[in-house]
């Protein structure tokens, strides 16, 4: 009886997952994909490594793909959307900051004056970030970002960040996970910033998110304890600190990575130089009517080493504009 | 025909993987275990927050599990074991380091006088784990590691020290696994230490193995890229490190923690302090005849704050000798 109940839900459950999902495999699982080569790349790659039997045969606790997160699977124009929270967060504290309105680069984020902002440089945004990032317990850090992600928006289109993510990306993740995959997330952005977003909108769990991090303490607070986020960079997970974040939280090399700029370039070159096919995709930002195009001469997404050497690694090279149908979800 | 074999397939996998567990869950999960409290506690606890549509019901996606390895899961006496890998590494390199015949604790080691490397203390202790753990790829570290792990044998069971590892937790483990639950690794001891033999021993993949590291360095050696041990600390995974080491790895809080030693307080506290129903479980060594008896005065897996507090907490406190018919797998 209670042999055939169980045997009952099983069916019940394959049904409703694993079945269902392969039952959409028949159908196009890429279908904001043009009939291109990226498209095949894709797909020949995914075939390859699932063929049974197949020299090239890669046993389901080996497929792990890694995605860079801004510029790869949202949009990241005209500033990170990491920043655009920071930014808030600098309107949100100002009244116990006095001292801001007199002091760059906070004064400039007060009056919107984006130049003066510009004008204190990389040292200028990191003293933004690590100034509104910490003195929160890493629960309270969780439902700032929370509240924020789920009511801020882009300021020219007008939709909330969580909808600007990449529909043929989405479909991207889909299709490896429905062939055995693990995906993770591998970005220069704050890991505790996207955390509370990336399962809703990616189907990607916390722990496969691995982000730059600020150092925490461990202490007690009315007699409980708490993670307290300082004003400390822990770990930068951009250029060689990704193959170096990838080795730290998951252990083994990755067979396939997507990303968009120079800072993803070595973790397509770890990725990539390993033994086994392998997929190393780059999106090419080509769309300015749709979306926008930049790479060599932007400051946000800088992509010219990784273009130029993508031919060498065998890396495939998304052009937006032309590999695409839909950028968003709404779209569809 | 594609739907009718991809069900088939699906029936089958069923039957191999899924409903396999659930037959095996309507025999006794815990086949190891006497019926006494410490069983008790932990099959409530799973009872409890896998019961649909109870209050205190846990979403899979929360239900997190953290497991101490030393003394937790495998014997810790009379010496961790890395350090006994450690020691052996130090034979191994000891004639591309002739000073090490002069110089403690090495000479210690390569003499067999533990009283003479025992009193170099700690900042020996990790002197030889630092040495002898650097200098190589972590590729070619994780080879070194399966190698020895693959053959060395306990000083006095002669046993491999896989083969040391505790029956009832493993138990634990899978009863956990099949119901629903993500189980990792948070141990002192290095993460390369152990991801490359974590699956095969305890069904733990590399990427849920939280761990001390070393610092790594991303550069080439005959065009392709390495990943570089260096002979410095990144991160020590033990105490307050073990809650910081479940944040940086996996995001959110376990609702169930396993531990055998001080090491472990803040990961119980942190875990068991969490709302809803937590389980937190000290393993007790209790059994002199069977394994080893130590708590308060052993230097190796110390066990006094943690015990005293354990009450206060709830934390399960398991008494070996009585709550575990068998300690070893080879005794079934």
């Amino acid at each position: 009886m209670r042999t055939a109940h169980t045997l009952r839900t099983c069916l019940v459950t394959v049904f409703a997952a694993g079945c269902l999902a392969s039952a959409q495999d028949a159908r196009d699982p890429l279908p904001s994909w043009n009939d291109t080569a990226s498209r095949r790349a894709i797909v020949d790659f995914v075939t390859t490594v699932t063929r049974a039997g197949s020299p090239d045969f890669v046993p389901v606790s080996d497929r792990i793909a890694t995605f860079d997160n801004d510029g790869t699977l949202w949009g990241e124009q005209p500033v990170y959307v990491q920043l655009a929270f920071a930014f808030d967060r600098v309107k949100t504290l100002a009244s116990q900051h006095p001292d801001w309105k007199q002091t760059q680069p906070f004064k400039g984020v007060l009056e919107g004056d984006m130049k003066a902002v510009a004008a204190t440089g990389e040292k200028g945004l990191v003293d933004i970030i690590v100034t509104t990032h910490a003195g929160n317990t890493t629960e309270e850090f969780e439902k700032i970002v929370r509240d924020w992600i789920g009511s801020a928006r882009h300021p020219t289109t007008k939709r909330l960040y969580t909808e600007m993510v990449y529909q043929p990306m989405l479909e991207v993740l889909a299709y490896l996970r429905a062939n055995g995959f693990k995906t993770f997330i591998v970005s220069g952005g704050g890991v505790e910033f996207m955390r509370p977003w990336t399962e809703r909108v990616y189907g990607v769990p916390p722990e496969q998110v691995i982000g730059s991090r600020a150092q925490v303490k461990y202490e007690h607070r009315d007699g409980r304890p708490v993670l307290l986020r300082l004003p400390d960079v822990d770990f930068v997970d951009n250029e060689a600190g990704k193959p170096i974040g990838i080795h730290q939280a998951i252990g083994r090399r990755p067979i396939a990575a997507f990303g968009n700029s120079d800072g993803d370039f070595e973790m397509l070159e770890w990725t990539t130089s390993g033994r086994s096919p392998r997929l190393g995709l780059i999106v090419h930002h080509t769309d300015a009517a749709r979306e926008w195009a930049y790479d060599r001469a932007s400051r946000i997404g800088t992509l010219s080493r990784a273009l130029d050497e993508a031919p060498t690694h065998g890396w495939t090279v998304v052009n937006m504009q032309r590999d695409w149908k839909v950028i968003y979800p709404f779209q569809k």
